[in-house]
């Protein structure tokens, strides 16, 4: 049995649509274990209840994420059983979706024996999660800058500062991805366009130069947070609340439901107050505080695994 | 007599439309000094020929950025005698307005005495310039990410190494930048806003981490170079030129028409080459090779000339 962990990822980080993305030390841990025949026997579970969650086939990504591999080998699929234990809750913004995606490829490589290239990893695994901002950073850690050019997805990493907490806030409801894209415009004007690029630029010398008090300002997003947050009941109130008790930046968590906090300090006492919001609304929600997660999957796998093919 | 330097600025750098601005050291020249009535007389010398260019009164914004700075103050004009020796070619995307604006506010320092703190400074010369990415790192030097929050015009500044050469490529013909603003559309489409937000990102991560074979991506543009480059005859030949004699990034400067391109080594082959594709379309050009100027104007105001108000 060989056991790998995928972390969860927030994605659309603060002015970073469709660019940025970071990986938390929230993992979901998947079992794998060869079969003898071809079959491949799936199964979920979720940690916070040890209960199964139930998958149709069809849904699955494990599943399909996994025979993608072997097409990609142009081998025949080996059996295998994958359990994946989910610490991460789904649907919420923090990259369930494509964690299920890394684990299913990953899955692949261990059985197979055989590690694809990290760019040919990374393209399949966008192919199948469509955007590259959740994918990348599960596969490889810390905080990326993913773009596409001449049709290839590549990324710059930055490694996270372990001073910095992660604050997440998950209510207790799902938003499904797709209902987030249909809200937002057909179009942006400049003025969003551009503040959203002085944003990102001020974010990404904000984490490289290790300067926090630049996050307030650089978390500020215009072209998908103020159409998305009509559906988070409580979301300004909760954004204030985390910069009035001290947070150093604050947005949504991929497409939302869940809200990322940064904090250098204070974490707790943020969380909980950021948390009250919810409980004045009568909305369930768990908090985390976590780091960011800067070690790379693909590097555990070519170091400790398999083999190039 | 008091003389001021004021750099060259190259504004919307790469990915960076309205955002990112350069200053470089290629300077204008200003000679300041007092006179005993209220009148402000005012050359301009083009340094090329040592001609004198007429500039008429009501569009001199040395003279118009000289009496605000008084107004500011809320203090009577002194009379000055302010000489600009311009290096840098007017309306070819080098931020000759922004230098004239910089230079106006400046001897106005100089010759009150009082310096305004830097906000303030920044404020009166976004308001004249409109944009603030030439007239911010023309104050301040170096490669500033500028942005906007609350109505405030901030900026946070990166040091250029001085290994990295830029060249710039000045054809013999103006464009003015409202002109090159016209030719914009209204709105730009996400796929367009996600590849500049990308690229940015990449681009403040190679200036800060010296990282400079990510340039090539990271200079890429779709918000105003596709719409721009149509009135720059050649301008695809000319970076396709630089990059294959092994520029590290090239785009427009400014709103153009000269063109820049970043480069380690061979700087004067590049130049050359670059240069060569004008000379088979005759148009006349001229090639500069420079470097970031990272030196402050504000802070040698501060130190050198003038007390706080």
């Amino acid at each position: 049995m060989t056991e790998i962990k995928v972390p969860a990822t927030s994605a659309n980080l603060g002015p970073g649509y469709d660019t940025l993305g970071l990986a938390l030390t929230l993992f979901n841990n998947f079992k794998i274990k060869k079969r003898d025949d071809q079959q491949l026997k799936i199964k979920v579970i979720d940690k916070n209840n040890e209960k199964e969650i139930k998958i149709a086939d069809s849904d699955n990504l494990i599943a399909q994420a996994y025979k993608k591999y072997f097409n990609f080998l142009e081998a025949e699929i080996i059996g295998a059983e994958i359990i994946e234990e989910m610490n991460t809750p789904l649907a919420r913004g923090l990259g369930s979706s494509a964690s299920a995606i890394i684990g299913g490829l990953a899955a692949a490589a261990v059985i197979s024996g055989k590690l694809i290239s990290e760019n040919d990893f990374i393209q399949l695994a966008v192919k199948l999660e469509t955007h590259p901002d959740n994918v990348v950073p599960a596969l490889v850690g810390g905080l990326t800058i993913n773009f596409n050019c001449n049709n290839n997805y590549d990324y710059y990493k930055i490694d996270v500062d372990p001073d910095i907490n992660c604050i997440l806030l998950v209510p207790d409801y799902e938003l499904k991805t797709e209902k987030l894209r249909q809200v937002l415009p057909q179009e942006v004007n400049y003025t969003s366009a551009i503040s959203n690029l002085s944003r990102i630029s001020l974010l990404t010398a904000a984490f490289i130069n290790k300067d926090y008090k630049l996050l307030k300002t650089a978390m500020d997003d215009q072209l998908h947070q103020p159409y998305r947050k009509k559906l988070i009941k409580g979301f300004d109130q909760i954004i204030s609340t985390a910069y009035k008790n001290g947070a150093a930046g604050a947005a949504l968590s991929g497409a939302g439901p869940t809200i990322l906090a940064f904090a250098v300090e204070n974490e707790i006492l943020i969380a909980k107050k950021m948390q009250e919001i919810y409980n004045s609304l009568a909305i369930e929600s768990d908090s985390y505080i976590v780091k960011a997660s800067n070690s790379s999957l693909y590097q555990s796998l070519k170091e400790e695994i398999v083999k190039d093919v």
